[in-house]
């Protein structure tokens, strides 16, 4: 099946264009019909020996979302003390989750027992269905953006608290929290960088030639 | 910037037609302008606290890709073993890596120090660092297909042979080879399901309703 140049250029758009969203996600409700069309995108995500990991568990319920918030307010005080002390004012300034501000969370686990203990792939590196389940992730967010939908993945809660407020059993591991909705708007750049937090980096500082210590291209 | 339904169903055409190729690569060299295009879509990827902790290690050199496929033999050897002997001839059977095949080797690797000790975003999962790595990874998969280049992620070589043979300083993780190339043709859908490995799941018993243990939809 050949891809066209105007289909390339459509996925480097998507691409460019995806942000992470906090900030201005609309309560307008998200259709079924979409949100199936990425839960479609984010399955057919590559899967180290077929073993397809993930799960997906899809919240509308506003006092489920406050519990995860709440979660994410114990561990992002700690988090903050964690910051030397003349950043934590500016990290403490930092919006970082719309968990109850969107109108859907969707969290993505991983099944590390799926398909028994030995799985091709995961042999030397048992990291592998970890890994899987995070290309469902981005293939879920990339639909998400081609849909015109805001996500934003929070990472700022402990496991063990996602897994009390979901009811996710102890060997299922939770990956991701996205935050799922229609937005305002979105940034034209990530905002960390607006912020002047970190730049984006040079690509070719970060392109070797053949070996680590080659030439950066 | 709105993305159009076209430029939405073009996403959804490379996602679903994107394979984890091992066997139908041709020799053909890739374009200096096209390699730029996918590390660019790769370094547009989702980052934890904008780290951008990804390096691309090029190779071309024919002789380190022998190098790194001595040390894909030496796990998948391994790798065999730990299969019921049932399984382990069709697991033999099965071809992994297009190391050598393809024309272009991409090492991914996280650089888990790069912006200090503190990452917005990595306070409570640490691993979320290498799973800014794994998102680049799939960028550049996407955009590899959506330039109609195939792409095989090889993960049965261990960190330490990989390290060896790039030179690659022992405080970076190594997460992904990947073989690129042009193909013959692309597979209508993953090896492993038509080998009758394992079957493409249904997508309804992987989404739970507002809970784990909430009626699948």
């Amino acid at each position: 099946m050949k891809i066209s140049v105007a289909e390339r250029n459509a996925l480097y758009k998507v691409i460019y264009n995806r942000r992470d969203v906090r900030g201005e996600f609309l309560p307008d409700p998200v259709p079924d019909e979409v949100l199936q069309r990425i839960l479609h995108a984010a399955h057919h995500a590559p899967s180290v020996g077929f073993m397809q990991p993930w799960d997906f568990i899809i919240v509308r319920d506003v006092d489920t979302r406050k519990r995860v918030r709440d979660g994410f307010a114990v561990a992002n005080r700690e988090a903050a003390e964690m910051f030397p002390e003349e950043k934590r004012e500016r990290y403490r300034s930092f919006k970082l989750e719309g968990i109850v501000d969107a109108p859907l969370g969707i969290c993505v686990t991983c099944d590390r027992k799926r398909t028994g203990d030995v799985v091709i792939g995961r042999t030397a590196n048992p990291e592998m269905d970890l890994y899987s389940s995070v290309c469902a992730v981005q293939n879920l967010w990339l639909a998400a953006r081609a849909e015109n939908l805001g996500a934003g993945w929070v990472s700022i809660v402990h496991h063990d608290h996602m897994r009390g407020v979901l009811g996710i059993p102890d060997d299922i591991v939770p990956v991701a929290w996205l935050c799922v909705g229609y937005v305002s708007y979105f940034h034209e750049t990530p905002e960390l960088e607006q912020a002047g937090w970190l730049p984006r980096l040079e690509l070719e500082s970060l392109v070797h030639c053949e070996h680590w210590a080659g030439k950066r291209v």
